[in-house]
This record gives structure tokens, C-alpha cells and sequence, in this order.
């Protein structure tokens, strides 16, 4: 087993039961595999759909409707100007390197680990030490491609520095400097022997073209991010010109990977959840709830621990960790906890989760701060949720571009008065004077820095003219006279405050957070009497992907009219149930719905058609009660709606042993 | 104004103060607009985002949960092999020719129609007849382009009417015949006075290329099926194996429209939600929950009645329908059924619905039978869901190609002995025999249709040898010995039955149902003392985008605790609400919300400081009841929920004048 990675009881994480499992029970399943598959693309099956729309919808209550987020929905086809100008063009690229012999395309990065690392093993071996199978809590080993096989050669000891040095420093690396290390380090792709080419830049966005002539690139969006900052005019209006506020949107989004590999974790198509949340810079970037947060104590792993090469996270409260300086601002700390509230709230397990700050030379191009919330799979620490300061960067790049008035204009309660050096151009004057350039000339007049303003006022006093650069025109220069400009130190009053505001971007990966929720709410229990471990998913009521299993005793045809009975009167109160009248036996069908995660299981057999009662099952304990139909029923409600736990329901209604006899679980 | 729609209350549709209500309120806004824009791509804002949400909510409870569909979501990104397999890539096109002057780029068939109808027009006022304004109710108005100018010039009686019957067959055109046309007619483009270039062919799907080589091209995906019928051979198993059953998708497809036009009623991207139905051909497609629907008046037109040149409608029990041969069989009348039910619970207007067959000339290339439910707008009459019989047209063609076995098998309750010519190959001479081309001779023997088999025994018997034609092998025959092969007419049992089931398709446009809707539920109400009309949605309540707007009566302090917990009492009830406590008047507020479609609206005044009571007002009438706050929230919740409506509400609780003085509406 490659990972430290344990079920929900502790027990080693076997991941090969665990994905035929989920594939058996179609959770998720290779797309087009019938032709073959695409790699990094998935289709969701009815269980992980159903479980993708109840984490979309626990999302949805906890940020959107808790905070009167406006919601918006904008298109994934994103013209290429707008992503020029967002900076994803030029830079959202991954290094890529061609074997000359067989064609392979390799990701540069990934390959330079690999193969080092395989030497580093390999050393080891030679050595007589240890070689751990294990990953350790490296986040970057998630992504690392591992087909490189170590023979047992020993290197130097300073060769074994130098590698390791390497390595911990490898996303600080750029094209050139990963070409430079393979060819210092005479490193060869396995499969032919043969040093791969000089990488090259490959951006990750995926080309079309808009419209029936070829002069209209786009792009699918690499983010929903920048639809909502191109509305945020509208947003602002919307929300009637009212400070703080954020958008949020749920959306796919699409990744061109080199090499996609790990299933879920790194796919070229998925769905994201993204919150905006826009906030004045100036005052700190308070919040106005942060106090209902502070005492939720987090793990973090800080950017000074990582530099010095550590692991080593600390539970913070995170009052604590905003006072101190650790995380920047109470925005951002807000959003931190209530990030964490969420995953709890869907069934994470708190002991593999941890937030991690990036490291400077690792953040994407427009993030000036950035945590991650990592869940800990047999993958290693995965980047499941990203909370990132993105200051003004977006709205500021997109309003230069575009000339649109992305701010915010703040009537001031006490207006200000500013004293400063201001020019008054005779515009009537200027036309006459400078004839096509006139505009230009003006514009660079106003576009002069105080700092500069006084010298131009003196220049014109001894001078009776100014002479200043103007870009674009034909000298390059003009000369203005003084009857046609005055510049003076003057007061004026600011009656409004004009801002950019600053953005705050909690960003969620469904899939991702879907498959680790899966790793954690996974355990197994034998059989009795055999050597069969038998899969569950523990999931909360709340996210599982049905509610209720309904089966008869055997497929008589007398239990037909109470099983619709019962679906219809749950389906009525929005639960969801599915009735399994196959001819397996009753612990079979159990046991078939423990894989999907179903918590709750209703037996209908001959003592029904008497008294009306039925059993009630509990997927993880596998106990049982039995009562009359509609105390079922209620035990029901108040457990999908999380009033009720099952040791409540144990505690109130009589126990019933019977039925399950192959399975007696625990 | 181009139509002959109306608001739900009957008077004229005014469409720019329509829009300039969708756009103030931010229901949908072009996409990129700070840009420039991009033709056929919008985003929604808040409040239609949250009517796609409600729609599809109730879009999945009335089709997927009450019937247990398998729901999957298959990616957009689809491989080159896929699409061309399924026949888009050769046939998803439309025919497009170019201006030779300014490079415009003309859809064939709207060029020549729009050309054609403007002669038509310009001949009418010059034999001074009348000419109307309104469309007419062709659904093929809404998609033309009209642009053309009239010129009143007299044409010949033979020219007239040989227009007419151009118009009347334009579908039936290719690209050749649209040229003809042009050239014939001399149709010129009337900004430049040019003649277009030859039509030709252009493919409506996105393209772009997976992965890092260039060799790997795939599209988005035009319709979200394809990824459900790949994925057949899993759900069925998934469904263990039970027929009938049907898959179900919602997600984005794509179109690369050459001239999108009409805001959402054809854009290029789009949120489809699709059922595939899988049913046994063999039996008559009859359906188990028929006879909960037969007795559904549904408005049809036929096929043979648009034949005739007509549009005149009939009102049908589907029973009688299917009983008579109008609809075909059992499923896809309880479909349609169940579409115009699910399209009253959303609140279409039902004088504006009706159900059209498609000619044959108008089918996609994959369906035999199809009826689409038009919803009427100020365009016309709109497809907004098509139900398609796609017979096994699909599973066919994918199974051919990739060797899938996409068939049901069914265990037969008796066997069936079949008596049939039968062949036996001696393998082991085969090989020797034919070597490399063993295979195929062996294949070509096997695929030998029964009514041939005779011949070849005889040819045996006779010859001691058989010569058969054997595609791809050197010589293109092979002959067999009698010692290697054994042709019989002999008997054999069969207990299962194998076969591929047809496919039932109701797929749902939501942003035309979307845009329809909104026509169908505006209305305007005077503002007294003014010339004002102010804009109203009465959607029904599961539909509207907030359910409860809540107002202080001023911007007072003391309100806000009152604010507070009503807002959190609804939010704990699942029900959506909004407090606008701006400055504006109580009146002004209202009147913005009910521009938002939202049902209700609760006043905290002075009054409820003292003794906890609240106003409920009813969006559609503005009148009010007052009582104390456990009953108005019970109100609210039975308002939501459907089970009571506002003049229940106001038979019980106590009726309340006052405050809104300036919108005496009605």
C-alpha cells in the first residue's frame, strides 16, 4: 500500500477493495471507456451524482443563503482578450518535455522528481537502508508521477545532498532551469533511455473558436472566478451599492493536463464552487460576524514552518491566529473557519484535515495571500478548498483593459478636504495649439504626479511655458504656454470615496472534496464465518445519496402495495428512498447498500400486513428497531434532518433482532 | 411591436420595457459585456440564477425522484471518435455563405427567407394591401432574420406565389438548393448589394484538442445524451438489470450558432436537462403509469395538419391519442403527458402551449418520431422541449463501432426452439488451411445470412467443397473442404432473448422555458396619479427566486433585531427571504420586488416592537393581513409549499390597511 492513509475505524487503507467498490457500485466511472477512456475525464454514476447535488447543497446553505451571497451563473466559453488581460494566458503553463523516441509527452517537473527520486531510492537500497513504501505528508507527492523503477546504485554523499536539495526546491523552478537539471543530471525517461527535449510552455486552457470565422479564439474558463469580476458593476448595483458583499457560483471548469493520473484528484473537467467575497481595503478587512467564529480552534502549517522544512501544524484559535499576525485579516480568518465549519459539516474527518499557507514562489499569479485546506487520502495531503487574498489584482487589470469603472464610490460621512497641486487646462486654447494630439497632450498633463506638479508650476512661472513628454505624438514633446494652463497649490473637498475593492476567494473542488470524503467514510466489517470484508460508507445522513433502503422479506406480491406506500409517503417529505425487490437475500441487499452509504433500512415482511409495523435498520451499527409505521416514519425525519442521532432512536423505540442473520456484522 | 404575445393579464406585450426590467433586475445579462459582449452567451444574475435552480429542483423531483431514473453527469469534454460515431460530426451543421464585400457571414437559410419575404412584403404595399406587423404563428419565424427591408415594388402573380411555395418548403433545402436559389432569384445582401458566395457546410460544434499533442481533437458535447448512452451497459447493471428504465442528465451543451440572435432563445451555450427512456421495442413501448395520465388533455398539432399548410390545433385526451395512432405508442404519450404537467407546475400560461409533431424533413438525423412542446412568446411559437423517439439508433450505431454490448438480455419464462440453417467450423483445420486469414474467412463463413445458408450446403454436398466471397484477404474468395466445415438445418433452444432497447427522449431546453416563463408571468399595474406602469412576475411560489421580502418600515435601529430573527425563522424553514432595509419607501421597495417576482412581503413596523405582530403581503392583489408572528410565518409556510394560497390567508387572518400609499394599484 502506498499511504498512511487509514479507514473511518483505523484499519489500513486498502485502496484497490475501495475502488472496485466505488466502480461496482458506479459512483464514478471513466468516461467514453467503451472508446477506450480519455485520460482525466470522469462521468459521475447515480450515487456520486446524488452525493455531488447534497454537497452542493449543504454549500449553497452554509455560504449563499447564510450570507445573502448573490449567486450568479456565467458561461464557461470566456473570450481569449479576457483571459489575456486576467493573465491566464501568458501564465497559467505547465513545463512540458517530449521523449525524441517513442513521442511521450512528459510534465518536466514531475518528470525531474520522479527520476531523482528513483536514484535517491535506489541509493538507499545500496546502502542497506530502509526503503519506506510510505509517502509522507508531502502535499507535492500527490501529483508526482511514479513510473520510474530504482536500481540499487549507490551515489556520493554530496550527490544525495544535491538531489535532495533539488527536490525540495522543484516548484521554484522554471523551463530553462528543469532543462538545465536534466541534462547536469544526465536524466533519461525509463521507458526508452532517451533524455527528453528542452521543456517547453503548454498552457493549461482548452482553444476553441467562437462563431463561424476563425478570427474569435476563446478559451473554456480555468476558473468561474473572472465572469463575477466582470460583472461586479452589476453585483454592486444589484446589491444596492452596499459594502461588503460577494458572489459566489457553482460551475465547471476545465484544465488541460499534460498527464493527468489519481483518478478524481486530477481530472481536466470539474466542478467548482467559488465564492468573491469584495471588501473594502482600507480598515483592516474586518468582518462584521468574525466574532461567532473566533474560538473555532484550526491546524494550520504556516509558510515560516514549511521554509524551514517542517510539517509540524499547531491547533490555533483562530482569534488567536488573526491577533497574531499569522493569518492576515478577519476577512480572511472568517472565511478560514467557516471553510473548516463546512467540511465538517459534510463528514470530514477533522484528524486529516489542516490548512496550509503557500509558500511565496507557489502562489498563482494574482494571490498576494493564499491558504489551502488540505485533506489528508492515501494520495498524501490534498488541496481540496483554496482561500486566497487576491487584493485588487483582477478588478484593477480588467478596468485598465477596459476603461469600465470597476470601484466603489463611498459618500463620506465628513467630507475631506485635500490640499494639493492642481492644473486647470484652457481646453479651447489647446485645440488650436496641438490640433490631433490636443487630447493626448491633456491627458498628459493630468496623468502628472504631485510630486511633479511643482516643479511644472515653477517651470511655467520662470519660463512663461512648460515643456513635457507627451508618448505617441510626433516630437515626442510639446510646449505648452502659460495663458493656456495654470497649475496652483489649491484646497479642494472630497464629498465621495472612490475604491477598488479587495477580494477574498474561498475556492471549493467538488471533486475533490467528494472523493476524500469518500476515503474517510470508508471502513470494512467481516463477514461471519468467512474471510469477506464487506465495504460501508459512513457518510452523514445529510450528504449520503439515499436516505432510505426499503425492502420486502421476499418478493410476494402482497408487499407490493406497502413498499409504494412507504416511498411515496417519504418522497413527500423530500426524502429519498429506492425500494430493492431483487431476489437476493435481505442481508445481500443490505450489504449492497452499506457500499452506497445508505444509512437508514426498512424491512417490510408478513408482520407487516398484520399490525402495520416495520423494522428499522442502522447502517453503521446494523442494530435494529421495530415499531409502527408512522414512528418509523418520524425516527426517519428527525434523523435525515440531523435532529436525531440512532442511539436516540435505540434509546425510544423496542429493539428487533431477526432477519439479518449472514451478516452479523461488528 | 412585432407580436401578437400578451402578459399573463392579457394586455400587450411592450418587450423593451420587459427587458429593461430583466436587465435593471439583473435576471440575465449578456455575458462580457465590459468587453463588448459575445454573440449568444449570457450570465444570470441572482435571481435567474435562482430560477434555474428552482426550476430544475423541481425539474428532478417530478421526473428523476418520482420515477427512480438513474441520474448521471457525464463531462462536455467529448472525443472526435465519439461524436463522429453518433453521426454529429458529419450532420450537426447549417449551411453558411459569405458576403464577398464585408466578409459577413449569412446562415443560408435565413438569408434567402428573409430576401424572399421582403419582396413579399414590398409587393403587398404596392398592390396596397395591408401588411401586419405580427408574426404569424410559424415556429420558424422566431429563428429568422430579419433585417431585410421592404421596397413596395409590384411582383407577378406566378413570382408570388412561386415565393410562397419556396417559403413554405425552406426546410427542405441543402446547401446546393439554397445556392440555386440565391442565384436564381439574384437574392442580394442588402448592406452591400452583393451576391453571398456558395453555402457551405458548417459544423455547430466546438472544437478543441485534449491533452498536449495536437492529434487528440474532441468537442463539447451538443446534447447531453451521448454520455448517457455510453454509459448504458453500467446503468443497466447499476438498475440490476430490470427493464425498463430511464437515465437522466442535467448539464451544459454547446452550439457554435453562426448567428445568434433573440437573447436566450438561441444562445451557444446552454443548460439541457435530458431523460432517456430505455424500453423493449418489441410489446408496443406500453407503459405501467399510463393510465395515471390518459385521461391529460393535451393541445396537439399533427403532422399531416402542418402538411395541409395549416396550424390550427386540436384538444386530445393523450388516451384517445394513443389509442388513435396520433402518438405513436404508450411511453411516449405518458411523457408528453408528464411534460405538460411538469410545465403547469412551473406556471406556464396553458392558451400558450401546445405540442407539435415534426415533419419528416425535420427531424435530427436520429429520430423517428419526435413532438416538441412550443411555448408562445413575442418571438412565436418556441421549442422548449423536444420528445424524441431515437428508436435504437444510438446504441446501434456505438456498439457497431466499438463492439460494446449494449443489449438487454432477457431470460425467456419458456424457451423458444428455433429451427434454422446452422454452421459448424473444424477450427483446427482452419488455421492450417488459411493461415493468417483464418479469421476473417472464418468470420465471413458466420456472418452468412439464413436465406444463403441453403445454397452453400448445397454447394457442399454437390462439390465436396464450398467458394465463398471473403472481404480484405489476397484473392477476395476462399474455398473450404467438406472435412472443415458442416452446414445443418437443424433445431436449437433459446432461453434467453437478446435485444437493444429503443430510446425515448424528453430533453428540456431550461433557458427557453426560462425566458418563456417570464413572458408568460409579466404583467404591469398602474401607479396612481401617474402615467407609471410598474412591471410584476407572478410566479408561483416554488418557482419565484425569493419567497419573502422583508422590510422594516424605516432604517430605525430598534428594527433590526426583529430583522434578524425573522430572517433566520425562514432560513431554519428552508425558505429563502431578503430584507431591504435601504432608504427608499416602503411603496418603492415593494414595487422592486415585485419586479423580482417575489410572493410575499413582510412589514416590521413600530407596532411590532409592542406586541410581535407582523403584515403579509400578497404580491399579485398588494393586499394584506396582520397577525402575530407564529401565524404569518405558518402562512408563509403553506404559501410555499402549495398547500394553501393567499385567499385562504385572507379568510383566516385579519386584513391590514395602511402604509402602502403611494401604489393603490390594480
Amino acid at each position: 500500500m502506498s499511504s498512511g492513509a487509514t479507514t473511518l475505524k483505523g484499519q489500513p487503507l486498502d485502496k484497490p477493495v475501495l475502488e472496485a467498490m466505488l466502480r461496482r457500485r458506479m459512483f464514478y466511472t471513466p468516461s467514453f471507456e467503451i472508446y477506450g477512456g480519455v485520460g482525466g475525464l470522469y462521468d459521475f454514476g447515480p450515487p456520486g451524482c446524488s452525493l455531488i447535488a447534497n454537497i452542493t447543497d449543504i454549500w449553497r446553505k452554509h455560504f449563499v443563503l447564510e450570507e445573502d451571497m448573490l449567486e450568479v451563473d456565467c458561461t464557461v466559453l470566456t473570450p481569449h482578450n479576457v483571459l489575456k488581460t486576467s493573465g491566464h494566458v501568458d501564465k497559467f503553463a505547465d513545463w512540458m518535455c517530449k521523449d525524441p523516441k517513442n513521442g511521450e509527452i512528459l510534465r518536466a517537473d514531475h518528470f525531474v522528481e520522479a527520476i531523482l527520486e528513483s536514484r535517491l531510492k535506489g541509493d538507499k537500497e545500496a546502502r542497506g537502508q530502509k526503503v519506506s513504501e510510505e509517502e509522507d505528508a508531502d502535499p507535492k507527492k500527490a501529483k508526482k508521477k511514479k513510473k520510474a523503477k530504482s536500481e540499487a546504485i549507490k551515489l556520493d554523499d554530496a550527490v544525495v545532498q544535491e538531489y535532495e536539495e533539488v527536490l525540495a526546491r522543484i516548484d521554484n523552478y522554471g523551463g530553462p532551469e528543469l532543462g538545465e537539471l536534466i541534462k547536469k543530471y544526465d536524466l533519461r525517461n525509463p521507458e526508452t533511455g532517451e533524455m527528453p527535449s528542452a521543456p517547453v510552455s503548454f498552457n493549461l486552457m482548452f482553444q476553441t473558436t467562437i462563431g463561424p470565422s476563425s478570427n474569435f479564439p476563446g478559451y473554456l474558463r480555468p476558473e468561474t472566478a473572472q465572469g463575477q469580476f466582470l460583472n461586479f458593476a452589476k453585483l454592486l448595483e444589484f446589491n444596492q451599492s452596499a459594502m461588503p458583499f460577494a458572489s459566489a457560483s457553482i460551475g465547471k471548469s476545465y484544465r488541460n493536463e499534460i498527464s493527468p493520473r489519481a483518478g478524481l484528484l486530477r481530472v481536466r473537467e470539474f466542478l467548482m464552487a467559488e465564492i468573491e467575497h469584495f471588501v473594502d481595503p482600507e480598515g483592516g478587512k474586518k468582518h462584521s460576524r468574525f466574532s461567532e467564529v473566533e474560538d473555532i480552534e484550526l491546524v494550520l502549517l504556516d509558510r515560516d514552518t514549511q521554509l524551514s522544512g517542517k510539517t509540524t501544524t499547531t491547533k490555533v484559535k483562530i482569534g488567536d491566529a488573526v491577533k497574531s499576525g499569522l493569518v492576515d485579516n478577519e476577512t480572511l480568518g472568517y472565511f478560514l473557519a467557516r471553510i473548516h465549519l463546512f467540511l465538517v459539516r459534510i463528514g470530514v474527518d477533522t484528524s486529516k484535515l489542516r490548512f496550509r499557507q503557500h509558500m511565496a514562489n507557489e502562489m498563482a499569479h494574482y494571490a498576494c495571500d493564499c491558504w489551502d485546506a488540505e485533506l489528508f487520502t492515501s494520495s498524501g495531503w490534498i488541496e481540496c478548498v483554496g482561500c486566497a487574498d487576491r487584493s485588487a489584482y483582477d478588478l484593477n487589470v480588467h478596468a485598465k483593459k477596459t476603461g469600465a469603472n470597476l470601484v466603489v464610490r463611498q459618500r463620506l460621512e465628513e467630507p475631506i478636504v485635500v490640499e494639493e497641486w492642481q492644473v486647470d487646462i484652457e481646453k479651447k486654447k489647446f485645440g488650436p495649439l496641438f490640433k490631433k494630439d490636443a487630447k493626448a497632450v491633456e491627458a498628459a498633463i493630468e496623468a502628472t504626479a504631485q510630486d511633479k506638479r511643482e516643479a511644472l508650476a515653477k517651470q511655467l512661472a520662470d519660463n512663461g511655458k512648460l515643456t513635457i513628454d507627451v508618448e505617441g505624438i510626433a516630437d515626442g514633446k510639446a510646449t505648452v504656454p502659460a495663458d493656456a494652463i495654470k497649475i496652483e497649490f489649491r484646497k479642494r473637498t472630497e464629498h465621495t470615496r472612490e475604491y477598488t475593492p479587495n477580494v477574498i476567494e474561498p475556492s471549493f473542488g467538488i471533486g475533490r472534496i467528494l472523493y476524500a470524503l469518500i476515503e474517510h467514510n470508508f471502513w470494512t466489517r467481516g463477514t461471519e464465518g468467512t474471510d469477506e470484508a464487506r465495504g460501508v460508507l459512513s457518510f452523514p445522513p445529510t450528504v449520503a445519496p439515499t436516505k432510505v433502503l426499503i425492502v420486502p422479506l421476499s418478493s410476494n406480491a402482497q408487499f407490493k402495495p406497502h413498499l409504494k406506500k412507504i416511498s411515496q409517503r417519504l418522497r413527500s417529505l423530500g426524502i429519498s428512498s429506492r425500494v430493492d425487490d431483487s431476489s437476493a437475500s435481505i442481508g445481500k441487499r443490505y450489504s449492497r447498500n452499506d457500499e452506497l452509504g445508505t444509512p437508514l433500512g426498512i424491512t417490510v415482511d408478513f408482520q407487516t400486513l398484520q399490525d402495520n409495523t416495520l423494522t428499522l435498520r442502522d447502517r453503521d451499527s446494523t442494530t435494529q428497531v421495530r415499531a409502527e409505521e408512522d414512528k418509523i416514519v418520524e425516527a426517519i425525519k428527525t434523523i435525515v434532518d440531523g435532529s436525531k442521532v440512532w442511539s436516540d432512536i435505540e434509546s425510544t423505540l423496542p429493539k428487533f433482532e431477526g432477519q439479518e442473520v449472514e451478516v452479523v456484522a461488528r
